[in-house]
């Protein structure tokens, strides 16, 4: 039961599990209690300008199996991912970035604190996605307005957006703080703070207090009930977007 | 050419064929004649309830490269994974449970007997599956019905359901026996036995035998011409579901 | 630091780079210069007729992470895959396949020169792609008319055609030279030379110089702007490509 290959230049701080199989490589930095499991591969070899750069991951990460992320990104503490996930180089990320089994982030993007990913998410480059900020599966941002092009024109998404299963933001949209995609629709263009983006062209465009669980009585903005879900200390931080939704009503 | 690690308190069948690379962790006991390939992991360590609990699979299982599965499941014979799957722990599911390359069993949820998922099929929790059901590649079955929010709620799909190439099923969705969504849908509500799920709200809905192949002449309810596809012992089961489509109309 | 298992058998060209925990099998040769990365599988075994056949793959291969290809197959030079790829027996290809992360070419089909496609890509079996052909995420080239049947039924994409996001290709379809699919339609029939699929049935067809992105001024067809990105020697192929569109019209 044997670690891999573990680089002598990679320093992982105290108090680290790492799984059979493990593949850590030189330009990593990672902080303390990090569980790395089987089959994964840390620091991979970037091309261009985050060649050689340093992969840089904060407190109590844990990378589940088979993950590959590869070197000059730098995340912040609490990172967490599933089941064969990619990271390629160039990601910014606060705290607590939780990326979902088959996720592919695919670099020269940026994350705030506290953003979840569930399976099969697909960022593309430059990507700027904000705190708070929820993609379901099968989300994909693009960045190619004209395909195949080589303009590349990355999406917005402000602190609490949720884009809904199956959806894709495509290149240039710019999600207003706390709008929500439902399932299934193509994002384009300015959606404003605390709009439900249309199924079609045209539809009227409804606030997110609109969004209700008729069983239950849970209504949106989901600051009103998931608030919870988050540590107290960003509490404040929640309302004051719950604050700017309303406020744009 | 070595296994990498097997636990001494795994206890695995006669006539196992265990790839390179293969991990076995302790809770784990599987029946005869398995088949499991490199760089799979089997008996994760689940969280909360299912901690610690045994993973159970049948006969003949063929668990594929790159596939993971937690430990506290109850999987029968004859389980065929493709490679790079994920099963989460609290699965219960009969006999020839087949799913395909990356598909994501999310874990607390079950499946009747002769379920096929193919690729990227996610299934999430509280799922509930009855027999002979095919979902095809894409499809996504949810579960919170105002993402985010803390609100579970699964959708039941009875014997003889059809999901087609990208569809969603929304949470709490029921579809009744022999249904069929077409490729692309969203699923909600009661879908009747033996309907299709229409395109859009208000589209007459028309029963699956109104889905024909004009080319070859073939028709459905499938149980008329994909039945011998089955082994024998399941056919009158098959004559029954259709039965039970024939009388809803 | 030490390969996993590499068959005496397999027959792999000078200047070759094989990751740690490679499996390469009996029937496999590959050209010069490969790059192997690590849990990667290569000539998996095959069933039924492609059983024991060889895996031929061309000059300067790169085959990323935790790849899995099956024996039966024929790839030109310049082949690349992503992390976490599947291919299936039967593959014929020409130079500079790249198939994009998490991407499951499901064998049995054949790809032209130069064709890519983005992640979580699945070609069905019996899909007879040109070349220059853009596949983006999501994409999937479905077989089976009547799902489920035993009805094999495969799609053509001729040269220069590009399938944006989250389309599906259905079973039989026929995608003119040059013709485009944008994202998330569902792609049925004969599609003309150089039309953009429309979005629902009944809509207007147009010509992809319809197609133009705003800001940059950028038209399609796509051989008048990104025609650089491929190795001069095919300019002129491309430029065959680009007259056939215009002559359509």
């Amino acid at each position: 039961m044997d670690q891999f290959y573990i680089s002598k230049n990679a320093k992982i701080g105290d108090g680290a599990q790492i799984g059979v199989g493990a593949v850590v490589y030189d330009n990593v930095v990672i902080g303390k209690n990090a569980v790395i499991e089987p089959f994964s591969i840390i620091g991979s070899a970037a091309k261009g300008a985050h060649k050689g750069k340093v992969l840089e991951i904060g407190d109590n990460c844990i990378i589940r199996s088979h993950s590959v992320i590869y070197e000059g990104s730098k995340i912040g503490e609490d990172f967490q991912t599933g089941h064969h996930t990619l990271v390629r180089e160039g990601v910014t990320a606060g705290k607590s970035l939780h990326i979902g089994s088959f996720s592919d982030i695919e670099g020269d993007c940026c994350f705030g604190n506290y953003v979840s990913c569930h399976s099969y998410v697909h960022v593309g480059k430059y990507s700027n996605i904000g705190s708070f900020v929820k993609l379901y599966s099968l989300v994909t941002l693009t960045n190619d307005p004209l395909p195949p092009s080589n303009i590349v024109r990355g999406s917005k998404l402000e602190d609490g957006v949720v884009v809904c299963v199956g959806s894709t933001v495509l290149p240039g949209a710019h999600m207003g703080i706390g709008s929500f995609a439902p399932a299934g629709v193509l994002v384009q263009g300015q959606i404003e703070a605390g709009a439900v983006v249309p199924r079609s062209e045209g539809e009227r465009i409804l606030s997110v207090s609109s969004l209700m669980d008729f069983e239950s009585g849970t209504r949106h903005p989901w600051m009103r009930h998931f608030k919870e879900s988050y540590p107290s200390e960003t509490h404040e931080e929640i309302e004051w977007i719950n604050e700017k939704i309303r406020n744009q009503k």
